[in-house]
């Protein structure tokens, strides 16, 4: 068996409020996260909410990272998806918790779409196949 | 305990290659099916890749829809995260399902940012406190 995408669930508790309150750091950030896991870039998009929180996301050709922030509870959920071997998500992952400051992390790694394969053979991934041709719709 | 959110991971295996493979027909899916299930949509962007994928997000002030599909093995993988009584993820489950024709459907639902509180008391979410006051950034 062999899986397309694996998928980082994390848990940032403890971090700093004001941080997690801000959504240009937050977007700095993210951004400064995916291009250190050397993913490549196609839209972000990031809202504030009233009174508190941030919710955000970053399309990549391999994939995504979404965040939700909860100042008030020192809390903000994770998801990094990725495929193919190019980008190591656990680099966004760390990148995000010292920025954040965050005091207690869990992080839970998901294997997604997984599929029976010939022996020799291999899954191949969009990334492999078309490393940055995506077209914005 | 009590979590802040809910969060379905979805694997659609043997779904309709034809219709996971057009960005157009995705976003009209994914958009309905949040519509159906109550959520407010912030933002939404929807990415095809050459040859073939479609890669998506849905900002909802619920929290966020993403979908990333491989049509030539007929898979979706698709995450619904929500937070707040007055969504149902499980609609867009639902309604992604039977539009994708998927003959294969497998889903877990984690819950997100755990809280001790004590008793009498509840978690606030986001969209109890400010249900549509999104600013985009």
């Amino acid at each position: 068996m062999q899986a397309l995408g694996r998928q980082i669930l994390v848990e940032y508790y403890n971090c700093d409020p004001d941080i997690i309150n801000d959504v240009s750091q937050i977007e700095s950030i993210l951004l400064e996260a995916t291009r250190k896991s050397n993913a490549s870039i196609i839209s972000h998009n990031f809202h504030k909410f009233s009174p508190h929180g941030v919710s955000g996301t970053v399309v990549i050709a391999e994939s995504h990272v979404a965040i939700h922030t909860w100042p008030e509870y020192g809390y903000a959920a994770v998801d990094i998806f990725t495929c193919g071997e190019t980008i190591d998500p656990w680099i966004i992952q760390e990148h995000i918790k010292d920025c954040f400051r965050s005091g207690n992390v869990s992080s839970m790694e998901m294997k997604r779409g997984m599929f029976k394969v010939e022996e020799g053979q291999e899954l191949l991934f969009k990334p492999k196949d078309a490393p940055a041709f995506a077209n914005s719709y």
